[in-house]
């Protein structure tokens, strides 16, 4: 069976399609302005489940999805656009209603507008698609085409820790009955936060050669953008920002270490600068992992003295 | 328990959403030029059934009726963005290949680019999200909103054969083992035309004060369009132009009177003129219907010496 990648890539051959591939479509907008416009689809009981989450929060969740591609090229968010599919039995309750309340809350943060929508019945699940327009300056999205061998590669937080939130929702944790760190994990998961702050830093100081956002996992991630560069990567294993509460999980060191390398959803952003260090007063998250390196394609990680070869792990849909 | 046009009402009002309520929203470009944009959400066994149609036709379905949209507004349509949620035994089929193909069947037709879109995994329901964008000149969307009492309506061609189509379906009849009116019908449900090019003729010769699609029934869209133009209207019964092949149901003719008026997905356009005769060689299809009235949001119908108050009838999920 195909993954959705390996299909993307085949429409993207057939039918020419080279606006597609990065984290949102880059169109032309006026003389100095590019609009960057994203679209993100969840599925209920397959991308959330309504008992791990309250109506505000998915509400909140389904537009940081999106705000976070935006945030990936360094856009700032201007607009969006909603469709609900609904089952009887919830659109007969007050769910519409908290759902739109947590997404307006987001929206009102970031000054996004919705602008438009559908609504539909469905036979039995819930589904969202979240539209998000943003805008960069003409010719200034971070792609992520741009990395060259030497830079150095980034990410803006600790990673595993909404993979963590999911292993304890799935075993039947849940936020209100659990301990601070489980609690922080869940938070990940149901909570994300949108790294446009980072993002606008990053953008107006042009300091990102390329820049992706960790949705599917930081391997999965790491081997699109290399693709799209034509790069590869060597990652400093001991750098990587593992997630602090992950030790309120009975697991090993390696485990996790392997939940940051391959757990989806954090929504950090990884990206690359032609310099060796980024320091701000405002941000203090930039964590160096690793460098681009020429060799197209290939992840190594390097771990005390061993290099291996990272396998591509994260999160698909087939 | 609330319709979704009470809904999106509500919502309007609660966080001030001055750009919903029209066809598509009207968003600035750049100094000439407006971007109009649309979405709609198609969910399997509620707005479709796979037995009723091909994977190509649906595909081309799916982008037929955000292009409608595009129409109303007197767009050029531009670019677009498609979510699919495909069940694992869809994905595992010829289906994704065939529907993109009729996707790109009729976006090659009027020019317009697949620039991003999602793919999801479902339980068990397709469900599509089909956003498409345009451009009008700059100030030249042509809104629901800008009727005059006196304007003439008119139609930009038969209606009620989709809802016809719906019907023989529904009741099992098949295109490919039906007769020449019943394929005809059934052909307005599967196969439906977005009328870009009347669009563009009136949109280039200034001759729409307002405009609307007839997507959920020319009752319930007519409803629409007063409200927003603060307007109503008369309607002459015998003027609506109902669909000919619908002589080949086994109904009155005042009941195909009555499908003419409140059934949906025929896709024609509904617009106002202060010029009382449209016509052109190009374009035979312009149906004088009735006249915008200062009644506010009232619909009177004609018929012989009557005169009796349009119900508002049409498609609705909830």
């Amino acid at each position: 069976m195909r993954t959705e990648f390996e299909f993307i890539d085949h429409i993207k051959k057939k039918y020419s399609l080279d606006r597609i591939g990065d984290d949102c479509a880059v169109l032309p907008k006026d003389a100095g302005t590019d609009m960057v416009v994203t679209v993100d689809m969840l599925v209920e009981d397959i991308d959330f489940r309504l008992d791990w989450t309250t109506p505000e929060l998915l509400g909140a969740k389904v537009l940081t999805v999106s705000l976070s591609d935006i945030a990936a090229m360094g856009g700032v968010p201007k607009w969006s656009m909603l469709s609900i599919g609904v089952p009887v039995k919830l659109w007969d309750s007050d769910f519409i209603d908290r759902f739109y309340e947590g997404w307006h809350t987001v929206a009102n943060h970031y000054g996004v507008k919705l602008v438009g929508g559908d609504i539909c019945r469905t036979p039995d699940h819930l589904v969202f698609d979240s539209i998000v327009a943003g805008e960069t300056a003409k010719g200034k999205a971070i792609l992520r085409s741009g990395a060259n061998p030497g830079d150095s590669i980034f990410v803006t937080g600790e990673l595993g820790g909404a993979a963590g939130g999911l292993i304890l929702l799935e075993s039947g944790v849940r936020f209100s009955a659990t301990h601070e760190k489980r609690k922080r994990l869940i938070e990940r998961q149901i909570r994300p936060i949108p790294r446009i702050a980072v993002s606008k830093y990053l953008a107006e100081n042009n300091l990102a050669t390329s820049m992706i956002d960790i949705s599917d996992g930081l391997s999965s991630d790491l081997h699109h953008f290399c693709e799209a560069s034509g790069v590869g990567a060597r990652l400093d294993a001991d750098k990587i920002p593992v997630d602090a509460n992950l030790v309120a999980l009975s697991i090993t060191s390696d485990q996790r270490v392997g939940m940051a390398l391959s757990g989806g959803e954090d929504f950090e952003l990884l990206f690359t600068s032609s310099q060796q260090e980024i320091s701000s007063p405002e941000f203090s998250q930039f964590h160096l992992i690793g460098e681009v390196t020429a060799n197209i394609g290939i992840v190594d990680v390097i771990s005390g003295g061993d290099v291996t070869l990272m396998p591509r792990k994260g999160y698909r849909h087939f």
